[in-house]
């Protein structure tokens, strides 16, 4: 009864090594279910993979299994295949259906449109509280799979959206009021083609269980169900993740994505991130002088440029999660700069502070060049740190903003990313400051 | 009525502007407002504001504000206040309200008792159809304020729950059957202690608009309704976004949490790392002599370490946000381990594929250490290459796994982190590998 004595430990199995298994294999271990565990099975299966079972299917078992979806999952399913291939199963639906199908996939399966039902319980605002509820009790009784009575949507002849009224509501008025007056005229709707994401923030917002989905003309297209929500904000936070993590969003759980795939999506920004990171290379090329001379200076290249891309990352998870979250908008850039330029300083003089008494107690070779010379390289570690990390702040909260305004997603702004960006400026600095404050030393050193 | 059109300013304004004002402006802001949106406004602060609030108000204010909040609010108010002055302000409520308070402060914020409401609709088995509906309908018009009752709960005396059925089921069915033969008996439940994050899964996975939350013993305790999960997963989603950007988890939106919070939060992640990064220099102190002989050498250092990190930073994120799915559990190490392994030397054959090629077609000053030194050199950068992603892409695996082994959070696994320990052992790598191969010329340059 409770969830840990409940797992049907062979379907999990089956489902673990689908990815592994060969078309054929899949379709023989498909065969070996009964008919409820095929029917559990398909259902937990990605629409991708229900496709590719489908189409290894004899034609009259796909009627089967497609008559057995709900409307916005045979969309999805649908949506996997070739354009060409789609019209064949279309026709295998019954006629209602197949036209809420066809009205269901001009949407984009990322906004609202593409996740609604059109299955919702609706009266005309006229009819009394009585008429309403045996209007709906005959719904609910003719078998007509409403997503949801829980609310009632009133509708014009027109088909616009002028009020809702909860089955609660409606269950506790008097029977011979009319609806009108019963009904929620300030409530909240979606446009179709409103982002999931958005979608989710809605949700999130207003504490509702469903959502109605409206076109331009306020003409009511369909329902939303929280329970979807779930799912897109799961997915969303994972694809935000894996951006983050600097490589393609994965489609598939970890698990079930093939190898190559993952590979692939994998070695894209790896190489693109390899080929910027070339730039260290042709940066510390222009100072070989000084670190021929000074080879001490080599050891805190990988000290100073990781403070950089660390304080870097940070800024941009927070401003990333924020802008998913709409706390932080395109606007508030200005707002953000500020307070990172503060935190950025903060930041960057504890960890200058520190780098300064690391060099001063503890000098080890560097000694040698003179009694000067140590608290001088300390300045130079101390005032290095402080302007990367300064730095790679600024870079990890502004690149967000730049991409978001690119029209691109500010997810992009990975850790791996800022980190590369930060690795070449942060040279050029640490560089800079050497050649400047340990002149002196630089010119003993080559004399 | 859509979304867009519905943005109440002012309260959005003082929302965002309430950390930066003094405790004396913040209550002097709540005055202004009339009585309507004062509530609006009491209702999206967050549990901590609300408290801190609550405290600068009159007593007798205070018993009309926390009377406001529902019986879950009421518990997290409390929760941000000392345990002294809690008593004072439970006393406050009424009877009722005070006791379902009680038991709800007896679980940690984060678990499934902690998320339930204890007003649910119950019924017993025996009950008629038609007994049951109008026993219903008499608590929705008396004012009760039941979380949802769409869902119908069917206990024994003991409150042992032994079945479920949804109001449209029973509004569906003849009014003369008993509950007990239109009820659902096989049901999802979820146990007290049952952590927000699995309960979030058990949502996601059943698809249900509300879940019970029961003893060991099988008796009933409340709900938990899906409105409440959207938040949970997006807090969670947060929580292990901030987690592996390597700062401490924010508790609030970023733009209303405190400068020296936020600089706190953020600083103890980064000093940590910069002392663990501090053994690079410790390192690349051990190949000082070589870099003095062939100082090129450095010139490699950034691109060849950034390389681990990245392909590190790509395999913790993966395998963090499975965990946080439950696609992969502790007993999967070694599937991954596995299947990184391959991951890990494919991707660092391409990257050192592409190295060795910028060696040889770009020698640069390199060529000055005669001819057989070039290719020599290729082959240091790609061997290196390989075996720092493949080592990244191992230690990123497999440190979730490790962490969580120890009770830890595998979110912790963060870029910084990762990237800080590859970073130390691919200058070893690096450096080992450059002294087998380029011997010959060392023995020249020292020579």
């Amino acid at each position: 009864m409770e969830v840990s004595e409940r797992t049907p430990i062979d379907l999990d199995e089956l489902l673990e090594a689908w990815w592994v298994l060969s078309a054929a294999d899949r379709l023989e271990g498909f065969r070996l279910l009964d008919s409820e565990q095929a029917e559990e099975f398909f259902a937990s299966l990605s629409a991708h993979d229900q496709a590719a079972l489908l189409m290894m299917l004899a034609p009259q078992e796909r009627r089967f299994w497609l008559r057995n979806l709900a409307p916005d999952d045979a969309v999805d399913l649908l949506q996997e295949l070739d354009e060409d291939e789609r019209p064949a199963l279309l026709s295998l639906l019954d006629p209602a259906t197949r036209r809420e199908v066809s009205v269901l996939m001009a949407y984009a399966e990322d906004e609202a449109g593409g996740l609604m039902s059109s299955r919702f319980a609706r009266v005309r605002p006229d009819m009394t509280v009585d008429e309403a509820v045996s209007y709906l009790r005959k719904q609910a009784v003719s078998g007509v799979e409403l997503e949801t009575i829980y609310y009632t949507y009133v509708l014009e002849l027109d088909q616009r959206l002028v009020g809702i009224v909860s089955f609660r509501e409606l269950f506790a008025s008097p029977g011979s009021r009319p609806v009108r007056d019963v009904m929620l005229t300030d409530f909240v709707a979606v446009p179709e083609d409103l982002d999931q994401e958005h979608v989710a923030r809605v949700f999130a917002e207003y504490d509702v269980l469903a959502l109605p989905v409206v076109d331009a003309a306020g003409r009511m297209k369909g329902i939303v169900t929280v329970d979807d929500i779930v799912d897109v904000v799961e997915e969303e936070a994972t694809e935000d993740a894996h951006k983050f993590g600097g490589l393609a969003a994965l489609e598939m759980p970890y698990l079930r994505t093939g190898f190559f795939s993952i590979v692939r999506k994998r070695a894209g920004w790896l190489v693109l991130l390899f080929l910027g990171g070339m730039l260290t290379a042709n940066a510390l090329a222009q100072f070989e002088d000084s670190i021929a001379l000074l080879p001490f200076l080599t050891l805190f290249i990988p000290l100073i440029i990781a403070s950089g891309g660390n304080s870097g990352s940070q800024a941009s998870t927070l401003v990333i999660r924020a802008m998913a979250m709409d706390e932080v908008r395109l606007r508030d850039w200005w707002r953000v700069a500020r307070r990172e330029l503060g935190t950025g300083l903060a930041l960057g003089s504890v960890l200058g502070t520190i780098g300064f008494f690391r060099i001063v107690l503890f000098p080890g070779q560097t000694a040698a060049y003179g009694p000067g010379a140590v608290p001088l390289l300390g300045l130079t570690i101390a005032i290095s740190l402080m302007c990367v990390v300064l730095f790679g702040t600024i870079v990890g909260s502004m690149l967000p903003f730049l991409l978001r305004r690119l029209g691109l997603d500010p997810a992009s702004a990975s850790a791996p990313l800022v980190a590369t960006l930060v690795d070449v400026s942060g040279l050029v600095i640490y560089f800079l400051t050497a050649a400047f404050l340990l002149k002196g030393i630089l010119h003993a050193a080559a004399g």
